[in-house]
């Protein structure tokens, strides 16, 4: 592997190795040290023109756990407003000795043409509504380990609610749980759903899922209740009239909460608005036996994000086993 | 000490202990290699909803000596004026693997309500107008070594003047010279003293303080004269009329440099506003025997703060012994 | 050396040694773990008050080869604004234990001053419109390795084209490259030429240069073509009209190169405006015989401010040699 743009370059082999890497990480980051020299020769930069500093000091975090070098370059710090082209900051940060480029750009398939421009490796943290690879890699790494079932997710039945059609997240999950084998079901109103299910009589190719206008219907019956985070700034639009209506009809409530199945559990990319798609307290999911693996999210993120780092170098497992 | 929140927290014993744990640090910082290990395993996360860069870098740099990873999380770079909450942001970083928060916030208490959202430990570093206890220890730290005193200071004569009331600096340093057995008087307009103090015929239980409206009166019979930074944008109250007449009646001037004691220091918190609160040329204070010990007071928080830091993980003081 | 404020104050002899180390740096920066521990125990910390976000990781990565620790202070990090004073920030952060500022600032001579308000090294990263000296020596650099010239650039003719009034790149690269025996020549509007031309009937004194108004006239005559960067915010004044005027007076277009002579190079201090300085396709050049050094010129800034750190403490080469 030598970038990491979209999971959908990825098959389910590639993806087990990422998670099963994942594993060794996540001992990594038990140990009295949390540190390995893994990358102690590389350079990893973020170049970050959407602010999202959970995203960014998780993948930094990540790579300082494997002693890389780590300097970041953020849009408000850049000269990037005055009119320096994105392809020239690029190049110049390439020759600067950058090994690796973790960049987030609202233009979808800005990180696949940075592949072009500079020698050093590219991941994907995130590129308008496309993809987000890191983040279906850690759901599927925290969903299944939190199920003790390795790297087979068949049979496991997954809502993925909200607004399908802006994100990033929903395409990286789903693809990830997909190739896992987990069945999945999006659920949504019409106006959210991607633009190719419109007015379409039945799921569109490529979409390897089922769909729901109703999260009633769904809440008994699934394994995995994930919920997007609602966009405020999309609120204005015509389909959601208010926080509050989005909420009656796809937010997580104490109604549905009482519906879910035992052993289920609560995933989200956070971060999350209380009140709207969560709309219980959180602590009362343990009285329901429905787990919260939102905290298991953020922190899988470190260890899932070292694994992918590690990867780009194709660096023997060897290496991760001393300080 | 599982955190460091207020110095009201602390007695004699633990502040001697924090002073003496610093004495350990200034050696260290001044070793060829100024760098010791104590902390390689922990990671320090600056949070700072304050613009505070000295502060932030001086934690840093303590964080650093000791050889912890530092990861920086400022409101201007966050997303936390887009709705998340500080609550999940705190929760998400700690998930990531935060050891320590390092906090600055205008809410007083926030430091303290972090401690139950969270198993990181937490260090106050500013909230509000309640407390900013490393300052208050940097100052006992500054102001003892400087009389070569130990961690005793009884007898000696402190005046803290200016706006007290809005001021935790006052809080904290008074808190910690008064446990050392300083005598301490407050030296303000009536405005300018806490609400506690307003209509009182005497001063209120829990100060354990003298009170002056002149600092003529006081100039002469102090071996400390501690003033603190005059906000401008207080200024536009009633009780201070102009920057000048501030000066006038509570600044340092020639007039007043020449009645000081030979012997005596002057401190400030920093950053310090010339021609205001120190309308004299700081050169000058030699010639009447005055020390000026604002520039030990900066360097010796770094050495304070690696104290606190250190202190908080229960180390063994062998743990600072080597490279 | 103790700073390094202005190619001025040095000689041919000073500028060949810090090249000559900069090969040195240039062959660390090429082993498998890139980096030296000549500078553990210095703190660097970059002082930037204006915008130059790779000019600042350029010394901050030359910096981490070099195993110093780093702190970064910039203007909107920083409470500059707030009306603490600028010595004042010098001195805290000093005090603080910082080594050496690498400062930039609007102010022509305040890296001059800041040599009086502290013990640390200071580094001019740019200064008004007076001097960026590591520009200089960086081009040097470039240049002389690219021509396989070692330190001597005799008989090398150079055109610096463009805004020569307000630029410092061309006051500090002038000097480094006359300083080694390149002949120069300025070329621009007489309205671009530094104000000692201004109605000067011949050259002033100080100014080894030869002078002229049109590119045409030199670009079958010269080996390097170095383009400086228009400022579109000086567009507005009456001597350049438009973008377009610039580029068909001042700009490498088609035409001119079709005329350069083989073996000529190009060069550019960055970042480039595509269209007006630069209004060929670069890929284009080499079919010219031309070669296009401008990503050398980032790449060895990294060396050349390694040799910079480095030389400032005097160290022995032998520091170099191992991890």
């Amino acid at each position: 592997m030598r970038h990491l743009i979209s999971l959908d370059d990825l098959d389910a082999h590639d993806i087990a190795g990422l998670l099963s890497t994942a594993d060794h990480m996540a001992e990594v980051l038990g140990r009295p040290q949390p540190k390995v020299p893994a990358l102690r020769t590389k350079t990893v930069c973020s170049l970050f023109f959407e602010d999202s500093t959970r995203t960014r000091l998780s993948f930094e975090t990540a790579a300082k756990r494997l002693s890389a070098e780590t300097l970041t370059f953020t849009a408000s710090s850049s000269s990037v407003n005055k009119g320096e082209s994105l392809r020239d900051t690029v190049e110049t940060l390439a020759a600067m000795g950058v090994d690796v480029f973790v960049v987030r750009h609202k233009t979808a398939g800005l990180p696949l043409s940075m592949t072009n421009w500079c020698d050093a490796r590219v991941v994907n943290a995130g590129d308008g509504a496309h993809q987000h690879p890191t983040q279906g890699l850690l759901d599927a790494f925290t969903l299944s380990r939190a199920l003790g079932r390795g790297n087979d997710l068949s049979g496991v039945r997954v809502a993925i609610v909200g607004d399908i059609r802006h994100s990033r997240v929903a395409r990286s999950t789903l693809r990830a749980l997909h190739v896992l084998g987990a069945s999945i079901t999006l659920v949504a109103p019409a106006s959210l759903l991607p633009a190719a299910f419109v007015g379409a009589d039945s799921v569109p190719d490529g979409w390897p899922v089922g769909v729901s206008h109703s999260l009633d219907e769904v809440i008994g019956e699934i394994d995995v209740l994930y919920l997007l985070r609602m966009q405020r700034e999309r609120m204005d639009n015509a389909f959601i009239s208010s926080p509050g209506e989005y909420s009656a009809h796809f937010g997580l409530t104490d109604g549905r909460l009482s519906r879910m199945r035992k052993g289920s559990v609560l995933m989200h990319p956070g971060p999350m608005n209380h009140g709207i798609e969560v709309a219980v307290d959180l602590d009362s999911l343990a009285d329901h036996g429905v787990a919260n693996l939102i905290t298991q999210q953020v922190t899988n993120g470190i260890a899932v994000r070292m694994s992918v780092l590690f990867t780009l170098f194709g660096a023997g497992s060897e290496a991760i086993d001393g300080q």
